[in-house]
């Protein structure tokens, strides 16, 4: 029996999150931080909802301020510092949580109707806004939750069908009977889900080959305004644009993603990691190139700067470190070729502890670690992009200086600017950045704003995609407006209107 | 210099066709077909083009008929059977040459105005009558292969951006002198363009991993009737819908491909294969499965049955062949594994010939042999499809049975419906069928549409696709308009209502 309980003001389990000193040593360490973390308030008051549930739907949903409360936002540190002020202005009027198909399409329905938006919720882990209601009339946060079964196996095709409220550890565990695993593994594995990864286009376990969740997609059952949408089956297809790309990446703005036939696989029997250190950065770089375009498959090819690699504890000071992991469910395997590739770009192999585990452990805990720091004022943030290989060197070394600079001018004091690369193709690498710097709770909000933007700039100068796999949501509006086609823009705003042809879903979306 | 001209009536090389002896040769091995070929006409008077280029696009156009009657049809057997007939009754009034995007959207907007349908061609190789007008007002052939140059090679990230209308020869040979190769060999390798690829989602040389074209593209610059879409070169992205993925499958309905910034790689310097045959099919194709599913990823992976080993030459009659290929820039590489499972099924290795050389061989020569057999009033012709694994069993002995039936019926003579496997996933395989029967002139067109309606029909009953790698075009129609949902033909209506407003692109293909 699970006694834990879900945050609703900040990340993960109530029971993990850090005690008061913890938060303050935490603190003590970062320049010009305050070290007095803020209580964590109760849920305030709430206004009455401004809608009442449709009749026939009534125990479907919920008014209650506790539910309401956890499904305001999401869990960015802009969530978190709204949340521990006790600013839940966004607070949905109502939750919904439907158990079937037609729920979901009778929720819609009545909205429709209604003039409330309905803004699908998974896992409430977005940390881009995608979550929060943002207009002036009422709004349904529809969590998906209770569609949580894996409702077929087939062990042939190693394809299962899955509803799209199923969270990560009720997919395992239902899989895990059949001798099978997705080996989905966003470091939201715990508290996100199926239709929430899809929707999101999401980031995996895996470094190399299928990065994103869109290619573990076999179908997609999608119930949308104007009906249910279908898609066969199918390995591979050439027939016409996919239709299943179209709703990957839709971040529920044209439809509830109900259910997937998703591509998995045998449980992994055989595994093999190195850790490689680095004096330069810039060396662990050139090697992580060499080996995306050698043609080997990792699951794990990731590299830390410095201060990732000191702060995840993966390496002591003075180091970057490269993790590399491979598995196979049906034979040894070893990571000879992409050490070799390393050790000729000055890599020396990390024979002390294990640096592996220790990252891992440090990368799951890390949010805890965001949360108690948000209480004490910090800055404390990440962002994720791509970009092709001519263009990383100058990425990084641009986000450093210019997010480095915007850091020091908003907080007033040296911040941390800290660069590791999460997934990488032939064409280039997906470096991911934490923000970490010196605040007092009052400042945090419209310091990170003005950080953020100055990041969204200049990843858009260079041309970088705006997110990797962390959504576009709300937040990321302005680089996504700038960085995708107009008539793309034109092409989903039509596809919307013949979806979603009253504007219920999550509105402000995509479109 | 390069004195073969190109066939206006059927594949390839004019002087590549079979002479009239080999022709009778082949037909007389066909029990039931006539054995006279029918001479190859020459280009048949055509009615005057019944619309005027613009005065400034005046040198981009011609109206020349062996031009207009080239382009005409793809190189499907009924457009074989068409064009040997003298039906040249879909005949494109003009042929535009565009030499740049500007052009290209000139001849668009001029489209628009006069009403003129632009059928987008590359290299003419569609076998679904993809390029083929079948409407009552004037239409132009739009050919793209004056746009067939390499603009740029990033070699650090491993890409190029190359133009539209390049052929696969062309492709190649730019980019070799720097040492990299795109490596997508379809069968129409060279009478085909990397735009026609991408706007048909063509399937490619490897039989695992990236199938299709869709994975080796970075951007696209697409030229549409409303302006320009060009998206940004990205490695991988998780910002919204992928825009990409709306272009690639549009078969020239809601835009003109003219750039693409494509992943390439360095050319292989080792190889291993090996062909391993099997008494039973089945059992090949259970090895197959066990192959796809063990992680390893092969170039070549290719199953044939019985009667298409033996017509390939690839096995002496009475086995199927399992033809193995592994490559790699890098390192050595073998098949061994790949090699023991399918021993574990029951497959001997084939120490006799090149069988893999010769199936190579015997490939590309086909579709010249195709044209031969048409000549003499054979029925022949291919489709192909994929499915999942727990279902491929059934469906390849359903479209033996209902497929021979068909021939059967329409033919009054037993055919041949042979199957080779061409690409596999973890999900399931691509089966591809040759269908081949005694015929005469004057029945074939009559007898392909209903055979190829008995194949559309237990392929979507199925809910096998539709088409695997040879898009939908015209011909696919009535199979594509069951197996897409309805909702995504709503959404594609609404995109070609952005993008081409005035319906000048394609018509009739896809919306």
């Amino acid at each position: 029996m699970d006694e834990r309980t879900r945050s609703w003001w900040g990340w993960g389990w109530t029971q993990e999150a850090l005690a008061d000193d913890a938060c303050a040593g935490l603190a003590a360490g970062l320049p010009g931080c305050a070290t007095d973390p803020v209580p964590v308030p109760a849920v305030p008051a709430l206004p009455a909802p401004r809608v009442a549930p449709p009749a026939a739907l009534a125990d479907r949903f919920t008014a209650d301020p506790a539910a309401r409360a956890a499904h305001t936002y999401g869990k960015a540190f802009r969530d978190v510092v709204r949340a521990l002020a006790g600013d839940l202005s966004a607070a949905p009027d109502l939750v919904a949580f439907p158990r079937s198909d037609d729920d979901v399409a009778a929720v819609l329905d009545w909205a429709g109707g209604a003039g409330v938006a309905v803004v699908p919720y998974g896992g409430g882990s977005s940390v881009v806004g995608g979550t929060e209601h943002r207009g002036d009339g009422p709004a349904v946060s529809l969590d998906l939750t209770r569609l949580g079964r894996v409702l077929e196996v087939d062990a042939t095709s190693r394809a299962a069908r899955v509803q799209g409220g199923t969270l990560g550890p009720g997919l395992e565990d239902q899989l895990r009977p059949h001798g099978l695993t997705m080996r989905h593994f966003p470091q939201s594995f715990e508290f996100s889900t199926v239709g929430g990864w899809l929707a999101t286009r999401s980031g995996g376990h895996y470094a190399m080959g299928g990065t994103h969740v869109d290619d573990f997609v076999e179908s997609l059952r999608v119930v949308t305004p104007a009906g249910v949408s279908e898609s066969w089956r199918l390995p591979g297809s050439g027939a016409g644009p996919s239709p299943d790309r179209l709703f990957l990446g839709s971040e529920g703005a044209l439809g509830v993603i109900t259910e997937a036939w998703l591509r998995v696989q045998h449980r992994p029997e055989h595994r093999a990691s190195a850790a490689v250190r680095f004096v330069r950065f810039d060396d662990g770089l050139a090697a992580v190139r060499e080996i995306a375009q050698s043609g080997v498959t990792l699951a794990n090819c990731r590299l830390l700067d410095h201060g990732e690699a000191h702060f995840s504890g993966a390496a002591e000071g003075g180091h970057a470190v490269l993790v590399l992991g491979a598995e196979s469910a049906r034979a040894p395997v070893d990571v000879a070729g992409p050490v070799a590739i390393a050790r000729a770009h000055g890599g020396v192999v990390e024979e002390r502890g294990d640096a592996v585990g220790t990252w891992r452990s440090a990368f799951l805990r890390m949010p805890y670690l965001r949360d108690g720091l948000t209480r004490c004022g910090a800055i404390v943030e990440t962002f994720e992009t791509a970009c092709t290989w001519d263009a990383a060197d100058a990425l990084v070394e641009a986000v450093r200086s210019e997010v480095g600079a915007a850091v020091r001018e908003v907080c007033g004091v040296d911040g941390i600017v800290n660069c590791r690369v999460t997934h990488v193709y032939p064409d280039g690498p997906a470096p991911y950045f934490t923000v970490l710097a010196g605040g007092r709770p009052g400042m945090q909000l419209g310091a990170w704003d003005e950080i953020k933007t100055a990041a969204m700039e200049v990843l858009t100068r260079h041309r970088a995609t705006v997110t990797h796999h962390h959504a576009v949501g709300r937040d990321h509006r302005p680089g996504y407006d700038r960085q995708r086609p107009d008539l793309f823009a034109a092409s989903l705003r039509a596809v919307k209107g013949v979806l979603d042809p009253r504007g219920v879903l999550n509105p402000g979306v995509l479109v």
